[in-house]
């Protein structure tokens, strides 16, 4: 035993992977051996999803059967609803609601209950199919609207737009957001990403992972970051400051500026070059950039005087804000995406598990002896 | 970074703790300095859940206090007690139904949402008082039985077995399920524990982290094992075969004795020597101590032939089994006693938090050019 102490698992090897490599000094990401920049141009999300599962990207009709069995398996059990009402009523946390109902799905699906590699994918692919529609429910119940059915005709990213505002989106709204979805679906061994992992290594099933990475990307240093980047941005323009004062203050105050700095990477974030991108056109379409500027504003800055460069949440804020989605549902639509990488990865845990249980260096109490409770 | 992969990452030490010690080849554990035996001995699983959250056994009236103060969390939510009630009609594992409604506590928990460090710790304890209410309302509700309200004048231990049974425990019954539930309250940085850990990593609330953790409890090569255990010694009573042939037999066959080795103890489990003797006291008051003499008879010759030493999961099954508990629900019993090393390890997480987040070898395709859909 290693006498180091490892306490972020930093350049820790835990795992051997087919699914994505990541070049933090090129500022590269890589699917499956393609270039994200070439998904994000040529492949829809449910290709990624396909692509991330079975190693490569479906033909045609792969792709077409694919799509309509995951489309079939969108609508969610009448008491996963019932429980997604109880949830919204309560004013849950859009993420707590998430984790609670994908964690219910299991009961209704007779995949779920062990780590068959068939049953396995088939269970990751049920869970990816229902995902949006509960964010789309638990979004309308809580505003008092009516929940709106999935389309089986309309592609995964469409029909979540759908369900969530109650009309079809024009063409350039679905494909921002199902290019938001690919550039979302995997990225290593991040938290979310590992803590299924872990929880599959007991060969627990794969809503048990799901419901862990949830649990997992829910945090304010993971997925939470998406939404503290646009409340900023909010902040920003709510204050009578132009963004360079107001990054200038926050930072003579000890403040974070969210959504820059990456555990892997040292560059900018591939993603967000993409999106920053997006996040430009849909400002432009409606008239209005000041999001977009803001935005490369706060990047300048903070890479002239701090060395940072914005991760992928830093754009998808702006981008998210945009198509009108509203503020703590980008955290529930990251893992919309994610669970695409979640489901790989805990497929080639179960392909070659090894139980994951590390160790604590104990540097507590010595020898105390138990003294009955009434001489303490 | 080192090139080493570290799949299972045992024996790399990822945190300081002072929770417990384990010593794997004298077959000692220590919570905060007390040995096991000690505390089995002498203190409830009231005393040891404050010492794992506080540091020190309390008091009489700190315990007294802390005591009246679970007590009074006891009550579940009418929405969480609907959802078990939906859970127990779908038949669901009850590892999965105990996850889903632990889950949904969050929404009805003021201190959910964070990592503060009083707010974790009053969510934690929240928890705790309320898992046995979940886990006793499941499992009479998928009987056709109705629910039995907690009692707040009983310890916890027995209340959960009175709202299990609908009638108060003996105090010799009482004994043992409170003793079982401090012997299976921490265990350093089991896969269940570490999942939590993960979780709380990126600042997602106690919630988050427990719900992780129980899903990682669920499997096989963790906290499912003790129900295993028990199946495997019913179907040796069910045979006509001798426990030693019947294990030997099973051995020929390529088949998993249940019960035995541990990824951290080379010897006997401090844990199953007390819950032997526990084991066997409920047999001699039954009268019939055959699950007891099983039990024997199969340790000692996975002792002789295979130098295999008994995990605590192998004592725990008959001891639950002569306690009239329903085999599927061993498991989440240990989640009831866990959760107090759970929380117990988030509060040290958050107290010098490091996002946990490892790396993954990139093993997959290289350099691939994306093909057009129709030209693939």
């Amino acid at each position: 035993m290693s006498d180091e102490l490892k306490k972020g698992l930093e350049d820790v090897l835990v795992a051997e992977s087919d699914l994505s490599f990541i070049d933090g000094d090129a500022g590269k990401l890589v699917y499956c051996g393609y270039a994200i920049e070439d998904l994000a141009r040529t492949a829809s999300y449910e290709e990624v999803l396909y692509l991330l599962w079975h190693g490569d990207l479906p033909t045609r009709s792969e792709l077409d059967a694919f799509r309509a069995d995951m489309a079939s398996h969108r609508e969610i059990d009448d008491d996963v609803l019932a429980l997604v009402e109880n949830l919204a009523a309560a004013d849950a946390d859009p993420m707590a609601a998430l984790r609670t109902a994908a964690s219910a799905l299991s009961a209704h699906d007779d995949t779920a209950g062990g780590s068959d590699p068939d049953d396995a994918r088939e269970s990751g692919k049920r869970i990816t199919a229902k995902l949006p529609t509960i964010v789309a429910a638990f979004t309308r119940l809580r505003n008092g609207d009516d929940v709106v059915a999935p389309r089986d005709d309309l592609g995964h990213a469409a029909n979540f737009l759908y369900m969530l505002n109650g009309e079809a989106p024009d063409d350039v709204l679905a494909d921002v957001f199902d290019q938001a979805l690919v550039l979302h679906a995997d990225h290593g061994l991040n938290a979310s990403t590992f803590s299924g992992m872990v929880t599959a290594s007991t060969l627990a099933d794969v809503h048990a992972a799901v419901t862990s990475a949830i649990g997992t990307l829910s945090g304010s240093l993971h997925g939470g970051a998406n939404a503290n980047v646009m409340r900023m941005l909010k902040e920003v323009d709510d204050s009578d400051k132009d963004p360079l004062s107001w990054v200038q203050d926050a930072l003579a105050n000890g403040e974070r500026v969210m959504g820059f700095g990456h555990r892997v990477y040292n560059v900018k974030d591939p993603r967000a070059h993409i999106l920053s991108e997006r996040s430009e056109e849909l400002g432009a379409a409606a008239g209005d950039t000041k999001w977009y500027e803001m935005s490369v504003a706060i990047e300048d800055y903070m890479a002239d005087e701090k060395g940072l460069a914005p991760n992928v949440d830093f754009y998808s804020a702006s981008t998210y804000y945009q198509m009108g989605i509203p503020v703590d549902i980008y955290t529930p639509i990251f893992a919309m995406s994610r669970v695409g990488g979640w489901v790989g990865h805990v497929l080639e845990q179960y392909d070659d598990n090894r139980l994951i249980r590390p160790r604590a260096r104990y540097v507590g109490a010595e020898d105390r002896d138990s003294t009955p409770l009434d001489e303490r």
